[in-house]
């Protein structure tokens, strides 16, 4: 179908006499003499205006198609007199697509609700907010694409069914292809429990140790019966892992990451940026900028929960060595303290994976959270134990059996290497790069639990 | 920790006094002077080779270490008088991280098998081949956002967990947080039936309805029971979705974006794709070359089955307007008949999804599957029925529940639009990149029936 989109009209150089231009209607204002149309078709954010003038052809080709139809326009592409746009459309000729009934369609021109808006999240797409959202997180992931293919890092498919259920970074779902009732494994697709991943991680390090720099970004799943503003059941996870590296290389990873995506939302979605500004959270703008001008910091946890402790504030959990950092700590930390993202590195062993490298002091292992204003942990990685003696003898303590990680082992014992890698929750990020403080929002189809809509 | 990747050291300008690389030896030589080490750190296939004089204390450093072993050299960067490589390093010093035992290492110096390889899916990716399959599947991944960001189509993520089981597109897996015998659905995460998405379409025109063009990329599963070389139970797909589009622009599309990943995969891994053509499937590269030479053709389904019946082939399964187009089928248009890839469209309405849109002629819907040699169907696609009253008949006269599908047929009912989309999967589309005859290996950790190590 020949049509430019909007986002190239609204660039153009020059006027043009003949274009065709589709989207579904935003508003529409019949004057005497005109009809104003306002037409979006997702490619931007800005609508382009269309005037139809009455009793023309393309007015009855419009005929009482209003907020929420879908058509194509035909015209002139002229330079608009009004205030804030360069160009407008004289219509020619218009053909209906599909008209949304004002009675039923529930997207007229008024403010929803963020709640409202999550029972038609098939519809949501079409509004400013959600499209701008849905903009910037594709952009976000071009960005995660781009930062690490251009430091040769591969992307990897890590598997989402996994016979796995040791990893410890949460619940997890069972998977089968039995029918509810049937309980023998054998006769199940696999043959024995399969469940859904909560972390690519083991699997990355396995690729590591073969391409070098690798990083999976794909769906991970938990199923914690949460109910927060901040947990979902299926998310995105980025998790790069490095052969060759150490903590100062992960923590530098992050951050360079972090930054790199920010930049990029600046520079490739500053429209959209500025209706969060506006909108939803003032002062974004001000802070993603921040975030670039300086380095973060770092700081040892031991320092952080003194920090902590001499801060004069009423924690409602209190902090000491060795308990883990609460989202009020982190954002005091990241926010208050630093009033910068700050990566806090050498953790107690015990409030950590098995897998994390322990530090030569025997209390603390080698693993960084990377903490941001207004989000807390937004990266939270390690160096790993490359060392197979320490590795085996600590899934013993755990008491867990070695022989279960078989295949991890082996990486241990053939060429091991120090590596290190990180996990970053994608939807944290776009939180960040949004201001939008309710996971539900930065995912098209949000599953939560007693949430399986759509 | 400070290091110089081979890839970059065996693109440098110029000679360097002091580098630092770190790697697994692929090969070490002893000889009277010297030893020669070939190390590989995965950034690339080729090797850089080291020098390390014999009784110096860089030796000392090398110690036993031998194939499979990981170690750092520093040295000089310097001319190689050898043949079919430009630079070679001196070894000043050699530090080793990690032995790998030639008693137990199973990667010794040899030719292996896929079938052994697969046992090992953890140490595959240090292999030359699997290391080349899977940084070539890194960067078709990367040309497929590339392709679809320069035609301003947003990625959006379509979700993995879906109530939804009546898509029709193949058997699903039922993921559940209750305990294998306990059977109350009310109690489950949701509170109803969760299955694994075998597609992200539904979700994604929805989404197509407010951003205009947009696509997923990421797993699907199906539970067929089904051990051939084509099909996993978790694989990745594509799936781009048009507002404003009808099957011409669909077929464009699919045509587009095939060739170029293969142009891009030309560009960017010639080294891998080399490795390919020269031991997996001689004139890979030739035939790769000749899909960019000319236009794909089209052809309706009624023509293509015409051409079948007077081929004079024995096919297994005979062919005849109303029955679906097997393997064979797919194959022989594409390397016989038309010797390269074909459109095949305009399918009978029995024989395709409930979605696809309905022709004129009454007995077609605007369907269209592109067939590529070797590898059969590589895209099947539609454009899709925008029409409320015709897709809810066909739903009804299917003998399933309008209502199930409320949001569904929302987006007819509100601004519909004429608009296309297809689903590629990603695996064969590197099968076709790479010439690797199974599914399973060009996948890091594959799943299939009985197959959940790692």
């Amino acid at each position: 179908m020949q049509r430019t989109l909007i986002v190239d009209l609204l660039n153009a150089a020059a006027p043009a006499d003949n274009v065709a231009l589709c989207g579904w209607i935003r508003t529409r204002r019949d004057a005497k003499e005109f009809s104003f149309v306002e037409l979006n078709d997702g490619s931007c954010r800005a609508n382009l205006q269309c005037i139809v003038d009455a009793g023309t052809a393309a007015q009855a080709g419009l005929g009482e198609a209003a907020t929420g139809a879908a058509v194509r326009v035909r015209g002139a592409l002229v330079a608009s007199p009004g205030k804030g746009q360069r160009w407008e459309v004289r219509a020619t000729a218009v053909e209906v697509f599909g008209l949304a009934d004002p009675e039923t369609f529930p997207l007229q021109k008024k403010r929803h609700s963020d709640e409202f808006l999550r029972t038609i999240a098939h519809l949501r797409p079409r509004t400013n907010k959600y499209g701008a959202a849905f903009r910037i997180r594709a952009e976000a992931g071009y960005a995660v694409h781009e930062f690490f293919r251009s430091r040769r890092f591969a992307w990897v498919h890590t598997p989402v069914l996994t016979g796995a259920d040791c990893e410890g970074a949460g619940e997890m779902f069972r998977v089968t292809a039995l029918e509810p009732g049937q309980t023998d494994l054998q006769r199940d697709f696999f043959g024995r429990r399969c469940n859904l991943t909560v972390s690519g991680q083991l699997e990355a390090e396995a690729l590591a140790m073969g391409l070098g720099r690798v990083y999976s970004f794909g769906p991970t799943f938990r199923a914690e019966n949460s109910n927060t503003p901040r947990h979902a059941a299926e998310f995105w996870m980025i998790e790069p892992e490095m052969a060759f590296a150490d903590l100062d290389d992960l923590m530098d990873l992050g951050e360079d990451l972090t930054r790199s995506v920010v930049e990029h939302a600046l520079a490739h979605c500053a429209e959209d940026l500025a209706l969060f500004d506006s909108f939803v959270d003032k002062g974004l703008l001000a802070r993603l900028k921040g975030l670039l001008a300086a380095p973060f910091a770092r700081v040892p946890y031991a320092e952080a929960v003194e920090i902590l402790q001499k801060s004069g504030k009423d924690f409602a959990y209190p902090v000491a060595f060795g308990t883990d950092l609460q989202t009020e700590h982190e954002r005091y930390l990241a926010e208050e303290h630093f009033g910068k993202p700050v990566a806090v590195y050498n953790y107690p062993k015990e409030i950590k994976a098995f897998y994390m490298r322990q530090n030569d002091d025997g209390r603390t292992v080698a693993a960084v959270d990377i903490l941001v204003p207004r989000i807390g942990e937004l990266i939270g990685g390690s160096q790993r134990e490359e060392r197979l003696d320490r590795l085996t003898a600590r899934i013993a303590e755990l008491g867990q059996r070695p022989e279960d990680y078989w295949w991890y082992l082996d990486l241990r014992r053939f060429g091991s290497v120090p590596h290190a890698g990180f996990g970053l929750g994608f939807e944290r990020l776009l939180m960040l790069l949004t201001g939008i403080s309710n996971i539900r929002d930065v995912i098209p189809f949000p599953r939560t639990p007693g949430n399986l809509e759509f």
